[in-house]
């Protein structure tokens, strides 16, 4: 038996017409034909005004439950007034994203919001409990029959949980394309959303890209869509793209192994345990070996030459003085949380600290994934590198390693691009799907409904 | 501060001459005056005679014991009788290696051995004290006084132990660059050894590379050294080498991660958990997404989509179910040395095994290994990728990991090649440094000694 790969290539036919962007916006009635005629095509045929969109902070109006996560940042569609007759999820192998359309509380307002809620993948009952209701009060509110509603639905989950979901809900579930999804939703955020897309750095954190860009300034590009495992993929146009690579060193690995090695109990809870550690107790650093920096080929000494590279060697050292009777001399740490692994020494005292771990397995996910994607982007010429998946979670430090990982390996010459709604791509994405090509602020155009869907 | 990165780039002006290696050896008498320039220059220049070298596969002379291991595949070198004034060491972070010759015991023979042994660094003055001891030997046997002898020692601790070193033998060390050592050591083997270089593949675990092999087919090439961290070294001829990568997941956090989350106590533990282990337990498959393989993009459904994606969902399972007082649904395992992590619940049953762990841990490594170096031999034009290190240690599921991701990820446009003395090539390339350039089995000469050195 051949072992095992992580993620791999692999050649996706995208259905985007050949035909260029600008060449489209030139002939209106064409588009608006072919819009028609998807709408006739797909019954879930979506058609937002997106003109005037823009991110509110708010407090969320869904009710606060463990539950799920609503997220904050909801999206304001000040001028869409249609009816919305589907929900979309992007069901991955940690986190299920849900996005929806809901009307302003406040009667006075026209438009609506998008909303975007994140629930685990393994209470995905509680996910679907949520449709339901949500399927409801569209019944109530529009008179939509069962019928007239759907669920877009992509991530593996969309194939794995699919006849449970069209049971409960007894609607239609029309199940997406993931990587097309991911891709859709990203190139929605890049061009309608304005301070969406930002570039990182610890001078200047959140620094916003505008918005619109040209399309000839965007394409093409690579999306690193980090989730429980990576995705890499080549972006050469709008709907053109394709599957380079991946790697299964991914969030899963963090909250994986943090949760085996740490007491922490959720994401937020490790990641906060990595803002507090010191890498350089459990990792081995080039000073470590070399005793300074090894300036021939420009290693500083704090630079990584191992992770994790010197537990072996302190714990080995801990279990021979333990051997010995004697208690060694390696450093004591009583009042805080630490790691001993699951040695037979049970009463060895403990060696590491969980920050320092959390700290060192965050920088080794974060730097490996920056290189692989480096490596991606170098070989396929892609000067733009957009970081996306729930992994990232506008963590400051992830974020950081990651952008540096690019400047220190690009040598500068490219650039890595972040977004506020980071996990929410490919469930945008589903959501957008049937959308006619050339909507959006710029050609924002809404065709008048013929029937309620 | 910015994020430490991981292993980066860097360029080595390396001190080869230009000149073409056929242009060299059509010049006799200017490589023997050069020759003889390196031995007044360098009173560590060795000259080994290597006609007719072949590995020989019997015991060590050397006592067994804990303090070190003695390689069972010793070069036998039949033509060399000069007198060997030196010892070699490349001392990395985890690992020390030493090569030393040594006339044969059997007296009615010529010709001697090279010998292979490792040390744990750490424990790093029993190496030293071995070089001591075949200090004495020499003295005794060559009457050579201590100011002819000297160490040529490399790697991190060449410098971080140089003057530990020189105090407790009273030799000379002379400080070789690592990553010239390694790659003279490599040349060795490659040009020099038969039956040293093979391809693994299951079906022909070690399918041997006819030596000697043209240098027109050995050039370019990619060196991926793995030791507790890797360095990737583009060759482009003898002596012309660039460091043009690297990452710190290497042996070191293998080692590291595994002797927290196993009780097992050293590397063969750890590899022979790894042998038993399904990595299926812990890690995330495309099949446990998608319940199916994923056709579109052509990924299987056994491929590993996160590394140890499984962990944190069932772990929180268990720890749910223990705080509702239940025993949960999820496998018990009574009889095995099981992993828990170091969470506060300590009465709940274990849910891991170490070997499904290791085995884990061993693929993710490996297979990271394979994928960054297909992409550096890509982005350099590359084809043959050899694979060097302490930690690949003749492993064949290491072995058969990394070649198969070469091959996948390459579409089998790349060869991944071992060695046998893969461990040792900084410190065979610290042996023969100074050795005069057009030496060897199809150039062989000895020059006449003008003193014992």
């Amino acid at each position: 038996m051949s072992p095992p790969t992580t993620a791999g290539p692999g050649k996706i036919a995208a259905d985007a017409s050949s035909e260029p962007v600008a060449e489209r916006a030139r002939r209106p009635t064409v588009a608006l034909q072919s819009a028609i005629e998807d709408v006739v095509l797909h019954p879930g045929t979506v058609r937002i005004n997106v003109q005037g969109a823009f991110i509110v902070d708010d407090e969320p109006s869904t009710p606060q439950t463990e539950d799920y996560e609503h997220d904050p940042r909801d999206i304001r569609l000040p001028n869409h007034t249609a009816v919305v007759s589907h929900v979309a999820v992007d069901i991955g192998g940690s986190l299920a994203k849900l996005v929806y359309f809901s009307r302003e509380h406040n009667a006075t307002s026209i438009g609506g919001r998008l909303n975007f809620l994140k629930f685990e993948t393994e209470k995905i009952d509680t996910c679907i409990d949520f449709m339901k209701n949500l399927k409801a009060d569209y019944q109530q509110l529009n008179g939509s029959k069962p019928e007239e509603l759907c669920v877009m639905a992509t991530g593996g989950g969309a194939f794995k949980y699919y006849d449970r979901i069209r049971e409960a809900l007894g609607v239609e579930v029309i199940r997406e394309d993931e990587m097309e999804c991911l891709i859709i939703g990203l190139d929605f955020f890049i061009t309608e959303i304005p301070s969406e897309v930002f570039t990182y750095s610890e001078d200047h954190p959140m620094s916003f890209v505008p918005c619109p860009q040209p399309p000839s300034s965007i394409y093409p590009y690579l999306l690193v869509n980090i989730g429980s495992g990576v995705s890499m993929i080549k972006v050469s146009g709008p709907r053109q793209y394709e599957r380079i690579g991946g790697t299964s060193l991914g969030g899963g690995t963090l909250w994986g192994l943090l949760s085996l090695l740490t007491g922490a109990r959720n994401f937020d809870d490790m990641l906060k345990l990595a803002e507090k550690g010191d890498n350089a107790t459990v990792d081995l650093l080039v000073g470590d070996i070399y005793g300074t920096a090894y300036n021939k080929i420009g290693l500083k000494s704090t630079h990584i030459a191992s992770s994790f590279g010197k537990v072996y060697k302190l714990k080995r050292a801990a279990e021979r003085d333990a051997e010995d009777g004697c208690n060694g001399d390696y450093k004591h740490h009583s009042d805080e949380e630490l790691v001993q692994g699951s040695s037979e020494l049970e009463h060895q005292p403990s060696l590491f600290r969980s920050e320092d771990i959390s700290r060192s397995l965050l920088y080794a996910v974060s730097n490996n994934i920056g290189q692989i994607a480096y490596l991606h982007a170098e070989k396929h010429n892609l000067p733009h590198i957009y970081f996306g998946g729930s992994f990232i979670g506008g963590h400051s430090q992830t974020m950081n390693t990651l952008s540096y990982a690019i400047r220190f390996w690009s040598k500068g010459t490219k650039q890595a691009y972040f977004l506020r709604h980071e996990g929410y791509l490919g469930s945008v994405g589903a959501f957008l799907k049937r959308q006619p090509r050339n909507w959006g602020r710029r050609n924002s155009f809404e065709i008048r409904e013929r029937n309620s869907v």
